[in-house]
């Protein structure tokens, strides 16, 4: 069967099992803890990072753009790149700004301080990176609650990868409860749409030992 | 005219630089000093980084991962990413790698330390940052040098985007004279291959004050 190794707090897992339940591919999602660099995994990923998607032929392919890319050329029933030149900059411009600079100064952040640094027994959150991404958090959610506010979904009016990027990284967020919903009003909409769509529920079961999510985590009328 | 909105010595601008001229496409480059912020700059590129490409037509299309995928998509007549499914994995897979893992490491802490903490007046390099980068240098170069040692090209037997997306970041770090070609006689000799190609002739022209390159870094046969 269709495999998936990935990690529950992981916003690139997250995106790439929206996008596979989305399209209405089963897989088998196998948790991988890939800091303890298993060779079996690495000989699967050099780069030694969830996710990886093993198709049934065989075919193994690393990296959540790279899955994402993959998903779109091979099941193609369920298109969610857009049609037109234009429109596909754009999806793909949304998802490389979440996946690069918001992973960057929010969502790798809060996610390495809260929850690597104590599951790869590296000690206590840092302070001052924590307050370093609430700073950086401000202005990029408030980009993207511009966007929700002006289309009917975050790259246009259509569903699409950019709008499972984003939720893979806010809901990492939510999960540890780093989210402040209401001074993202549009953005609590557009994710209380996303919340309710059936590929989201898998994601609102998921549980990590020593981290208990805020009670609306899983509230589809937070 | 279409124009490229680039740093030099950015691995990401120097990648599209190599594509667009591999695929023969003629455009204005124009230095951008991203870190300065401009209003202008970041309306086209809310993400606020180098490349940003602007097409005859107006589209505007920010960051080396968009704009190669909408150059493939766009102008087809020279393909650079694969016919089959497994083909485009790894050539996206070995983009990534050097994207997300390689950057992160190696090529993002070298230029960070060498070239953007002075451009930007952030001081001097930090020797710590510096042995760190070092020692995450060696097994990735040498992962590297077992891909060219196998292949013809990178990501196979074919040149794709993966050349250009490794040359435009192990041309960087030649620039600033941090690659002995010694330790990885499989590397240069793909390298030597790579800079020989007429859509290179440009990258070895660049010049950026105060850094001056090392003597082989123009020489074609190294």
């Amino acid at each position: 069967m269709r495999t998936l190794f990935h990690f529950p707090l992981s916003p690139a897992s997250r995106t790439v099992r929206l996008v596979l339940a989305e399209k209405r591919l089963p897989f088998e999602a196998i948790i991988e803890r890939a800091w303890e660099h298993r060779p079996e995994f690495l000989a699967m990923n050099p780069a030694g990072d969830v996710p990886v998607l093993v198709e049934d032929n065989g075919l193994i392919v690393p990296d959540s753009y790279v899955i994402c890319e993959y998903l779109e050329e091979a099941y193609s029933d369920t298109p969610l790149l857009g049609r037109t030149l234009a429109e596909r900059v754009e999806v793909r411009r949304v998802m490389a700004w979440f996946d690069t600079l918001f992973a960057r100064e929010v969502s790798g952040r809060f996610i390495d301080e809260r929850v690597m640094k104590r599951l790869s027994g590296r000690g206590n959150p840092d302070g001052t990176a924590l307050r370093e991404a609430y700073a950086a958090m401000r202005p990029l959610m408030k980009y993207v609650n511009d966007l929700a506010e002006n289309r009917n979904w975050l790259a246009g009016n259509f569903l699409s990868l950019a709008d499972f990027t984003a939720a893979g990284h806010l809901s990492c967020l939510d999960f540890i409860g780093d989210i402040d919903w209401s001074k993202v009003p549009a953005v609590r909409d557009w994710y209380a749409r996303m919340k309710s769509r059936p590929c989201f529920r898998p994601l609102l079961a998921d549980r990590v030992s020593g981290i208990t999510p805020p009670e609306y985590y899983t509230n589809l009328d937070f």
